[in-house]
């Protein structure tokens, strides 16, 4: 009985030709992560659910892809609950795993379950897939790539000012033109003191956050809603305004706006002393202060950084934070640290849409022989021993089918080269290598092929 | 409340230094299966369990990690499954997906699903790591990586002859010396032929597998015990002794003892082929014929390969074989393939034992500047942006804490470089360059430490 075969919702396959595209955006990030002085660390898969639980807020908790317990699954489960199917209780007995649902809790559980072997402050970085059963829909996936970098146990803004230049300069040499935007969690909880609506800081920052996709109108009606007074809504409306100043002149604003709010003014000072570092670098991308920048509120307590292209509509590519208490919830007080995360796939997405990939990026095999038969192939093994000697990678067809069929499968493949190794060829020493793409021939001692080839 | 860390049994965190060794050796595998024109494919870790059931025998289903339905996952279950706590049957309500088990059956199935957009003959290699809930022990992980390598739709014993060099190859690369065993599944079945009793193929060669871990009398008590009569154990014990001989005698005592099965003559044939094609390539490790070997019996067909050590006893690093069919149960008939596996974290313990893995693999930072203070910090992020630009990896220690704290840092990291960049090497120009093994200062200028450090 033969099954028809598929994979789950959300999940992809990948061809060659997109394993060598996702390859090259890897190992882009991780040869700059790499000149910074980063270290790559793996964590497994599969994390005890204690670990994950409670980290993601509810929403994240139910995005959990959960593990089966082995043998008699039901065994801790009451008779009481399989009545009732209460599914939570149920569901806390048989499963007690899950697949991770991002790299920076199982980051922070490794800097504390290691803490005695490790070098602080602590510069990682890991690229790893996660998983979250999500509605999978354009741009995300069940399954996707984070690549992340984080420095744990240092405090200097000097930190942030690396990781906006290893921005810059991954997309740089991706050839992406991208906009860096910055904020600092304690600009926001300045803008809620002085709207004197501290108690409220999360409902106002959800709802800034969604300023570039609904209009300014229906974001203030939904902070109003919240509870937040009219007067503090007109004091808002003001803060919204410096979007569009120049970075001087925003810093400006920022001050007197927040001046009466000790850590809202500690929020500014920051973002200042983050920008003067910055400007040593020659930045080729634009960066730019966004007062309404908010992801990830729950853990942040400092800087926040996100990229967008400026080319396509595709939401952040990269973003990150400073995280005073990440190890704190599994008992490491006081270890600040902070970090960015490259979306690989919405990154492959973007160099798709642009057509952006170098060329030829699938090439692995430089030149094929043509498959002669018995007496040829035992010739050509020791000549594709040579090439491979001489690091060009190369193959000889298996098969000593038809010339036709050969030279298709050497172009399906985009191989440059094939070379023709028969009777009159072992004879002379010379053999017929052919350019696929003018389509050229020439007869060459292998020498010269070697040469030609490297 | 804080939560003391912990991963599941059977998982593994990997430290900078095992990260990097782990990378070393995944990095020799794919550079040699590139330069043999084989291409990377992924495929996802969440496969339906309709994919993997039914594919591993009944000890792998028991094996498979299952991932619960989201949501009510016991909408389909009824009351009377739940009453009677039909494990089976609930599991089947409440399951849709696992992790892989291997990478063979994923790719079968990519194999079959993408079949219009594949150019075969098809040669693959794919490098990800699969579960199983076994009971770790020594060298036996429930995540664990596999390094395949594949060729499909082409029936050419060449691809053996090249799965052998790249088993050659890459175990002369990582500097262990091993030996390649061959077989032949057909000449097994020869065996179980003229001991005429075709029927306990599978039980013969089960036992047969076991020779080197069990004394001979105990395994031909074995086979006995299946139900095979005397006469079938005094052929069996002659075809035992042909394991001391060199390939010549070998194959000679083979063909007269498998004379009267076709299909053990075919199995000959095979490996004379075989090793004709190998003797074009001056092998480094040595290759021979071990009649015992079985692995794997379930699906391969002909050639069958096995390394194993020559230094530290730690069972097969690498293994694979011929399988005529794998592709049927999905749908796609007579197609044949051939690979191996190679055992990444057996050779990674191989390796440690030994101690052979390259010195400092470690270091990604070739020099770390100290930190002076905020003035000198922002000349040294300056100085930083050269020498990366030179590609040299570097850093600047992220806050100017004691010179001491400083160097311990670098140390442990195995930084081999430590430059001071002061007040006075900022006037002129010439910075001290410390070597930290050697313990040497010299003061140079920036190109001067460029082509040093180069």
């Amino acid at each position: 009985m033969s099954q028809k075969p598929s994979i789950p919702k959300g999940m992809r396959d990948f061809s060659p030709e997109e394993s060598s595209k996702r390859n090259y955006i890897f190992n882009t990030i991780e040869e700059v992560y790499k000149s910074f002085g980063f270290l790559p660390i793996e964590t497994p898969v599969i994390e005890n659910l204690k670990t994950l639980t409670g980290k993601y807020g509810d929403e994240g908790d139910k995005l959990l892809f959960k593990i089966l317990n082995s043998g008699d699954f039901l065994k801790k489960v009451r008779d009481e609950s399989l009545q009732k199917r209460d599914l939570k209780k149920i569901s806390s007995k048989i499963t007690e795993k899950g697949l991770r649902y991002d790299l920076t809790v199982p980051f922070a559980r490794y800097v504390v379950q290691h803490q005695n072997e490790i070098n602080f402050p602590f510069k990682r970085y890991q690229i790893q897939p996660v998983w979250r059963a999500d509605k999978p829909q354009r741009g995300r996936y069940r399954e996707f790539y984070q690549c992340d970098a984080d420095v744990i146990g240092s405090e200097s803004l000097l930190n942030e000012a690396e990781l906006v230049q290893i921005m810059d300069e991954v997309f740089c040499k991706l050839g992406l033109k991208v906009q860096i935007r910055i904020n600092n969690r304690k600009i926001l909880a300045g803008l809620a003191e002085v709207m004197g609506h501290s108690d409220k800081l999360t409902e106002i920052t959800i709802s800034l956050d969604k300023l570039d996709k609904m209009p300014m109108d229906k974001v203030l009606q939904e902070i109003s809603n919240s509870g937040v007074d009219n007067s503090a809504i007109e004091k808002l409306k003001s803060f919204i305004s410096f979007g569009n100043l120049d970075t001087e002149d925003k810093l400006d604003k920022l001050k007197s706006f927040l001046n009466s709010s000790e850590i809202g003014m500690k929020g500014v000072k920051e973002i200042e002393t983050l920008l003067d570092y910055v400007n040593n670098f020659d930045l080729i991308n634009s960066i730019s202060i966004d007062t309404s920048l908010a992801r990830g509120l729950d853990y942040y307590t400092g800087s926040i950084f996100e990229v967008i292209s400026e080319e396509v509509k595709m939401g952040s590519i990269c973003g990150g934070g400073r995280y005073d208490d990440l190890t704190g919830v599994f008992g490491l007080k006081n270890m600040s640290g902070v970090g960015i995360s490259f979306g690989a796939d919405r990154i492959y997405d973007v160099l798709h849409e642009l057509n952006r990939f170098p060329k030829n990026m699938t090439v692995t095999t430089k030149v094929m022989i043509v498959n002669f038969g018995n007496e040829e192939e035992k010739y050509a093994l020791k000549v594709l021993k040579k090439l491979r000697d001489n690091k060009i990678n190369a193959e000889l067809y298996p098969d000593s089918k038809k010339m036709k069929k050969q030279f298709s499968y050497a172009d399906k493949k985009n191989i440059p080269f094939v070379m023709m190794i028969g009777e009159n060829e072992i004879k002379s020493g010379k053999y017929t290598l052919k350019d696929m793409h003018s389509g050229d021939q020439e007869a060459l001692e292998i020498d010269s092929v070697i040469n030609k080839l490297k």
